[in-house]
């Protein structure tokens, strides 16, 4: 199978394409970039990495960070972290708070945006965000192996002066008792895991202790990466995950600034980025990348 | 591997296990059914097939169906079913009129009641319920490749004398201009869907064309199997999609008389019973032993 | 006071309104209406009556028959009637079914559908739905002083065939044990009484025992009297209740037919017909009008 | 008819009731409160005052100051207040989020907490908290001629520390774009409107304005003491509006305190204290006091 043929195809493709999505406009920070810009890595189980288009240009990943934090709130808490969070898609938008007013609190899965902030509020545990941030950032850059993945300040600090609908969620919880950290605290942390900058290259990479094969860093136990893998392909993306998976079939996490990060089990670590999203927050070129990728490798878990 | 083996292991786990959970009692033909049974039984890819305890004993498949008939309107409608059913987990109960009236009569997804009498409705298209009914079960036995597979007329009478809240869900469809059918027609229909009855000997058979392997009955395309797998990971199991998507890995379909279908794509058709269910209306000992299964077995599609 | 001119003035001033609202279009015999049409009618304290326009020509009261049957229940039941449904305004529209799935089948009050449906199912306690409808129309014909009042077969009729809201509530309420009798039974008696026709003038004399004055037909108890108007000023306009306090400040009960029963406590029994609705299923005219009396007579019970 | 007498009498009654509700422990300084306090007092359109129990002892008023903040707001911006806020009852708790998210940041009403947010950063307009906060003791100190109303401080830091539901939903109406103020100015203010401290002799004449009898402070016109009653009567007890109409019938606001300011239109200003609450979150005692008030007066204005 040609990698590098097959991504050449998928960019030639998604260049032609007429309609590139809608760039997020409530962090302003994001509303400037480029809808133009396209790039797709993939790292597999060999170890070789194939690349296209702007795929060594740095940005956003947002949401994205939700996994990485996961695996160390699972790391640090185990199964008690499931105590405080779910593991249901909610068939409800990222930011809704509908949910949490039904359940008392408890958001449905560690992947919607209540879910993270709690998540992040687990790990962060008394501490200062900078130490959380300095852990989250050892632990991406080691899955990396790339010392230069940072965060942009001014997109943390951008988001922190929007982002009430996070400040109400986190208030919420806080009234709740399912919050431990003051809101301001938590959110801190949390708006600067966002702002993690990495190129589809660095994401790709970071990508692959989630892939089990042999000859990767292998940061967290086997029954863990599954069952990250299953939360991805669930909840990945807000009330458009049944729709990734029926059309991509393998499980992944979006982030509102067009990233992707997308596992093939055992095969691959997959990294798209364009900045235009669908109705539903996902990057819209981004998932019509991967699904011809998917179906041109036949590395649909489904068969 | 030897699967024989693996299955004894679980049989005689499960028989020890001090709670089975609750038998359905809103049907009351299956709140007879003793909660001692337990059958599992697992067709792999080269053929061979392994059964354990009552796996040769008929029970009501009831929401199992539900797969069956979503395969006979992909094949009838294609991609214009998807103008009338959504494809996203609900976040809600099997039987929530909830979203439905959120969401203008447009059910999330093809796999809680809503939708599958949708699906039901579609393929029954002005026809008499006997004619969708015969081709319905045409389709099932040429899949399990098992003439004897039939209705149970006294399970489906018992349903359409106390199934209030699917009455309910039909007229509310209609009353939204998305059944083309009379409710009672469409419903007749339904109900006698549900109580198809098979062993888990049979409903592992019936269940081959969705494991993507050779030599075995192919009654939908590859893509389409992969299709209706992804539907039955992220929607299979209700507001329970997401739990057993985390502990087994694998695309199920459960139903309230206890059974599951699950299928490993490339490697299994296993089918497993037991009457008693969980909180979510989910066979409970059937998930633990499909969860041992996935585990022994290393079959989870996500590492 | 003179009432007879203040009535002229409205008929002048609604005859030139440009925007008449629209006719319901979801009971086929309703929709035919010409909204040219305008009556009312004004019975005082004094026994008076005062009308004018189309005040003599029958429309169909709807669920303005909500409230008499509202009278019967609470005659035949008492406060028992409060175990199957609430007093609160549901904050929904009339034909919701939201509020029931939260509230486990007990409808937010009586003069919403579903609140109706538990009150024609009490007060029907398995006789034939015509002994019920016998019942009521004495009811009504004893409140009216007039024994031509009758139901429209039609309309009845045409509920019947289009009703598929009323019955997905019916089979829900039915679902959760909050009705008594076969969801066609309560519905029959349910669509015949939303069928009685009646004039502004006999429903204006109908509605004098809600008035608690001296020298009128006293068929409910002061306290009773009270009690229903309050039902009346909080929930009798749907989710547009808190409007017409606000403007008019008067109890009143609308119907999809046009008509609007309302109440001057001491002072006067109105009623009031235009067959164009407003956004909330309320008469438009008719409430701009009643909305003017108020005004003019300084009726409102707020001050 | 001897006013006196009755509220002799119903301050023996209540005094004997075994049941005297729960205070309210999401407010640290509130939860303190000795739940066998009760006061009462009412003012008659003639200017006489009569009193029983702890009537001359302050409370804090809690969400009755969101009367008054209403008031000011209609004189400052009038019919523009409706852009911003609905009228109608939202059959939901007092701090609920969920019709925030249906309804895009619309509060269905100025008397729950969402729609008094909007009120209060109505008025406030960018002007500094203490500006808003001395107009508002100078029309309530006008209304009830008594210059010593005043905050009440600790309440106020003491609701600012642990008001996180109110804080989400002033942050969810920022995110849609309807509060003016950042969250912390406009809840700064609204957590000291709701530290007022009046006794129920002081409430009572504060109230005068909405009676609309001769020889009292009229501080708003006609028309709009109306409108306000009628609010008060839709809305002004949450969830539990439908209930105190059916059972008192007259227009009031209950606050969390424990304090009720009732209005008889045209005959008195009532106001009642009794710190226990009932499960809708209003003054139990207080709710059975105005309820004999009423039957025994005939002031309901319901007949």
């Amino acid at each position: 199978m040609d990698i590098a043929a097959i991504l050449r195809d998928i960019h030639e493709t998604v260049s032609q394409s007429p309609d590139r999505g809608t760039v997020a406009d409530y962090i302003p920070e994001l509303a400037r970039i480029d809808t133009g810009r396209f790039g797709m890595s993939v790292v597999l189980a060999d170890g070789t990495q194939h690349s296209v288009g702007d795929a060594a240009r740095p940005f956003s990943i947002q949401s994205i960070s939700k996994i990485f934090a996961l695996a160390l709130a699972l790391g640090r808490l185990g199964d008690r972290l499931w105590t405080r969070v779910g593991r249901e898609p909610s068939g409800l938008a990222f930011n809704s708070i509908l949910q949490l007013e039904h359940e008392a609190g408890i958001p449905r899965n560690p992947l919607i945006n209540a879910g993270a902030i709690v998540v992040t509020d687990a790990v962060l545990a008394g501490n200062a965000p900078r130490e959380y941030l300095g852990e989250l950032l050892r632990f991406i850059r080691a899955a990396a192996e790339d010392d230069a993945i940072h965060i942009n300040e001014s997109i943390a600090l951008s988001e922190s002066e929007t982002g009430h609908r996070n400040f109400a969620l986190a208030h919420f919880l806080r009234a709740h008792g399912n919050l431990q950290n003051a809101p301001h605290m938590a959110l801190g942390a949390y708006f600067h895991q966002c702002a993690i900058e990495m190129s589809c290259e660095q994401l790709a990479r970071s990508g692959r202790f989630l892939m089990g094969a042999q000859g990767h860093p292998r940061l967290v136990s086997p029954g863990r990466v599954r069952r990250i893998n299953a939360l991805m392909m669930t909840c990945g993306h807000y009330d458009g995950s049944g729709d990734f998976a029926y059309r991509v079939g393998l499980p992944g996490k979006s982030g509102v600034g067009g990233g992707i990060l997308v596992i093939a089990p055992g095969r691959a670590s997959i990294a798209v980025w364009s900045p235009g999203l669908n109705a539903q927050g996902n990057s819209k070129l981004g998932t019509e990348a991967v699904e011809m990728l998917a179906r041109r490798t036949g590395w649909s878990v489904f068969g």
